[in-house]
């Protein structure tokens, strides 16, 4: 497939390193302020190294992108709230267009979801997200392939900045503050790092799987959220007591979608440690199916956006 | 779709009992000795208390079941090693007749796996096998959409009988041969349990994962196996002291099968307790991802095969 990828971040950059191990071929790159474009496919070292030195990825304009030729759009341009723009106007050019689109971008999915299925009704080109949801891990792939309706709830633990936090304070007792400035330094916390903290990344997440299971209806206004900032050490103490620990889990089901703090056994499934994910899918005649591992990172996540890329051929 | 059932055990009634909730039609089911062939579909509810009350699902002989209306032939019928029959006839018959295949029976898939590849692509059918690994834990799928060529290797607890019965001997410091006569009071072990606690049937699983991986070329013999039945309960004494337990482990990667007891963390990943299997995919780029869930039962290994059967639309 000939793939146009919007967004040069980890995930953009990852997507053109890898295209062609998956035997698919990148003819536009864009970014916020440039665009290569190619029919024959760009080279992607040379857009990638471009875009290390000099921070743009090409000499076009980005609308340019647009207008290149792609079988499929795989949008990775930082997700927004609300009119989940500009990534909404990229996806909605390439479904008016006829062509695929592929997000890593969770924006379009959370925030304008029945939007989105109204503009594949109506288009000869479809659109897949697993990327939005656990990164590496096959969360959407898995609740199709049983069908959305045999699949009572999801559960588990979708933001590895705030399991990073929680899993280090319980094991080494120390206070939030220390353990989050520990991850700023170890680049798993960004530098404002609300979004994952007070829950707004989980919820996301967690209101695109509602949006699944209970086929639209759900942004992430319908979502009840609390993070971890208050959480104290001693908490977490008393939880160790019981054998117990604290996790950020978020659940969805067709009528419910929150994210909060929740004790969880120590051993047990949900307490994933470090940065990992997990998500366990309550399904109606095979009891839980729990699938764990890296829920963030570029290559992970285009790893991801690839395998949905492949499902479209 | 419609639906020609071979095999009338737990999987196979649960196949027909299921099927219209995932919007198939069942048009055949045959046992043995015995047959219940409707073009318009066989009451599901009749076959299964027949089967039930009398032994017979209908009629018709089995070989009826062969000449029904199908669009997609599930092969059900117990494992058999070798010449993996009578599975491997009714699976040729159906892709001779450009009819899909999928498989909950083992045997064609580990034993005569380049055959049925050469079948199929002489065949406008298709051939899934989700159900053969793992149960209700979509393993195959998984690989599939990863790309066989981006995983390095597979691993885990492929059999729930010698994991109940390890998990069993750690948790109560029970030795074998109590632990398996309450596996077998329970229903978990059967009378000969053999195929289970000698590593066969994980074996057999191994074979299909490394076939997959690696494009084929592998069977039973293979893999190199060793059982649970020489580990005694001083050694799993011995391993809690160190915080580790003893699992059955079956690895795949293209080049190796094997399987048998190693030494696991107690509280890691792949210590899955009583009889729950888990698979741990090493991936190119995106780590390790590990599916746990139900590995075995009718209507988890049920749900397996209506998942394939919906992937063939």
């Amino acid at each position: 497939m000939r793939l146009a990828v919007f967004g040069a971040g980890a995930v953009g950059r990852s997507v053109v390193e890898l295209a062609s191990e998956y035997g698919h071929v990148v003819t536009a790159v864009a970014d916020s302020t440039s665009a290569a474009v190619d029919p024959e496919g760009v080279d992607p070292a040379a857009v990638l190294d471009r875009k290390e030195r000099e921070g743009s990825v090409g000499d076009a304009a980005p609308g340019d992108a647009l207008a290149a030729s792609y079988d499929a759009l795989v949008e990775a341009t930082p997700t927004t709230l609300g009119d989940a723009e500009p990534g909404f106007s990229h996806v909605r050019a390439a479904l008016e267009a006829d062509r695929h689109v592929v997000l890593a971008n969770k924006g379009p999915v959370a925030e304008r979801y029945d939007d989105l299925r109204a503009l594949e009704r109506d288009s000869a080109g479809s659109v897949l997200f697993e990327a939005t949801v656990g990164g590496a891990i096959p969360v959407l792939s898995t609740i199709r392939d049983f069908g959305p309706a045999h699949i009572a709830a999801a559960r588990g633990v979708l933001n590895g900045t705030a399991n990073f936090i929680l899993s280090r304070m319980a094991a080494e007792g120390l206070g939030y503050e220390h353990v989050l400035a520990e991850a700023q330094d170890l680049g798993v916390a960004e530098a404002d790092p609300t979004f994952d903290v007070d829950g707004t990344d989980a919820a996301l997440k967690c209101v695109i799987l509602a949006n699944v299971l209970g086929d639209g209806g759900y942004a992430l206004e319908d979502a009840e959220v609390t993070g971890i900032r208050d959480i104290p050490g001693s908490a977490l103490e008393l939880a160790a007591e019981d054998g117990q620990t604290v996790r950020l889990i978020g659940e969805a089901s067709p009528d419910r979608v929150r994210v909060g703090p929740r004790l969880v056994p120590q051993n047990g499934t949900l307490a994933v440690t470090g940065t990992r994910n997990i998500v366990q899918l309550e399904t109606e005649n095979a009891g839980s199916l729990n699938i764990s591992g890296r829920g963030a990172g570029g290559p992970e996540t285009a790893t991801a956006v690839l395998s949905d890329v492949s499902r479209l051929r």
